[in-house]
């Protein structure tokens, strides 16, 4: 791990499908040494096919100095891989027993004091750390999202043999990299995006297997829709709005009775006082002072600034 | 209804909230004549204040020859309100006897073969038309987003009782103003993005009312991760790219499994071959034959610009 200010240490990327590469290039474009592997027989020219996709646009976003992809070296081996890296990050099949194997190997053959972080989506560190011996205490979670190149969240997270500042460590390396990070106190299966994801997404399966809506209809809802909104505002802040000036607390009291409506197949949660009064400061808490006409004001000119970027990739 | 091309007739918009105000902010900025009403003593002063807070954003993005702020009427009346008007955009609170009861009335003030369309988020209109005895043909739902002037989806859908030129007609209006438009075959409590969005909002609910999560860490995990593709690819060709060159067919034989996992509250379908084949398919042709590597190149130009965007709000 380099201090941050300091010239960036080597990163060693496991895996070369979209994510593997996709953190070979974020390392890259950051000015890394990045040294990878895979075990495919084309493993050079699988992850150099992604780096290639990616250099455009990283290149746009502004390389760090000395950022080059010719710093990119493929290794035939996971110990000539790890040699002399300060971080490693794994993105190896999501499979339990791949990710449990892949560890234990990754654990004995990387120095002490490197932090591995797995890019799994879903498993908690405890059960993919299971069988490493040496210094599991270096296992962390550092979950990105597709591509890692281009969208910053990093959820990083422990297992129960992880040590605090591993998982602090792995946070400092992505934030050095521009990343933003979430550090969560508890394995929480598929961390916290991947639940709303997954949510949404298990919503629009049983929409197309029941016949209520097409792919087309599913994907123009959120792109027309509320996707316009989600980079600009969460969906916590985008209820706060819709609740016009009373805000939050008004949304709820007015749709609180929504949640019993079978609008998907996931039931609510009781809407108590207790999840109200957090709702409501965490909204307020979030808009630090601004009231809901300067977020109405901010999100519609975010809101027309990426109409505007959407119009301008059209043409 | 004016025919495409022609000079936009009169537009009735009911309710001076948030839906009902940025409703009439959309059809004042589109060159109409708007005639507004609600039963609140305030009515206009809180309609104009909508209008205000918009209009910034409309000009911005381009208001249509003649448009301006003095063509809205605040009336007392419904029958004076929705007088000469060729469409009527109903936007009063999500309450279902609400609804029924207005309707009844807007049906009984309207000339017959005048459009009205409700904004309900949830309701069918079977139920809300219960007690229109006129010209419940021509009751229908028109279903926006927050904010109505921005965000460009319409979800229309007819009741068991509304006839498909209204239905068309509904669809034409908003196509005219330059709104994305979903026409629904049946009536699903929610439409289809309620339906997406809302079992993303329970999952996150689940989370805080659970100590899972915050409404920070929700809205955080959404603004700087998926939510930055949403407006670029909806859930399906999102997915689509995360199966790499193997697109959708290659993602759900890969991630099939973690459908299994309790990565949300929601309980998945069964992947069947059928569903299998409706997502491959529903994907195969909203590609359009452009590639994974295509769409990658696509998504990452526009996530780009998105980030621009957004960072150019925040100076």
């Amino acid at each position: 791990m380099s201090a941050p200010g300091s010239a960036p240490g080597a990163v060693t990327c496991i895996g070369a499908g979209v994510i593997g590469g996709g953190w070979a290039a974020h390392f890259l474009a950051r000015g890394h040494d990045v040294r990878a592997w895979d075990p495919a027989p084309d493993a050079e020219a699988r992850v150099r096919t992604v780096v290639d996709r990616a250099w455009p646009a990283l290149t746009e976003l502004g390389l760090a100095e000395g950022a080059s992809r010719d710093r990119l070296t493929v290794h035939r081996t996971l110990a000539e891989a790890v040699d002399g890296a300060g971080f490693v990050q794994e993105s190896a099949p999501e499979d339990l027993a791949t990710k449990r194997a892949l560890l234990a190997e990754l654990d004995g053959v990387t120095a002490p004091g490197v932090v591995v972080a797995s890019s799994t989506s879903g498993y908690a560190m405890t059960e993919m750390a299971a069988d490493a011996v040496h210094h599991p205490e270096r296992l962390v979670v550092g979950h990105p999202f597709n591509p890692p190149y281009l969208i910053p969240l990093v959820e990083v997270v422990g297992g129960e043999r992880s040590a605090r500042w591993a998982v602090d460590a792995a946070a400092d390396v992505y934030r050095a990299g521009g990343k933003s990070v979430i550090v969560l106190d508890r394995e929480l299966p598929g961390f916290v995006a991947n639940r709303l994801q997954e949510a949404l997404w298990r919503e629009a399966l049983h929409m197309v297997a029941s016949g209520e809506a097409t792919v087309d209809q599913i994907d123009t809802a959120i792109t027309e829709g509320p996707g316009l909104r989600w980079p600009v505002q969460g969906p916590c802040l985008t209820f706060h709005l819709a609740g016009g000036d009373g805000g939050m607390a008004h949304m709820l009291d007015h749709f609180g009775p929504s949640l019993r409506s079978p609008w998907t197949r996931l039931e609510a949660p009781e809407l108590t006082e207790e999840l109200r009064a957090a709702m409501v400061d965490g909204c307020t808490e979030e808009a630090a002072g601004r009231s809901v006409a300067d977020l109405v004001a901010e999100r519609d000119r975010a809101v027309i600034a990426v109409l505007g970027a959407r119009r301008a990739r059209e043409h």
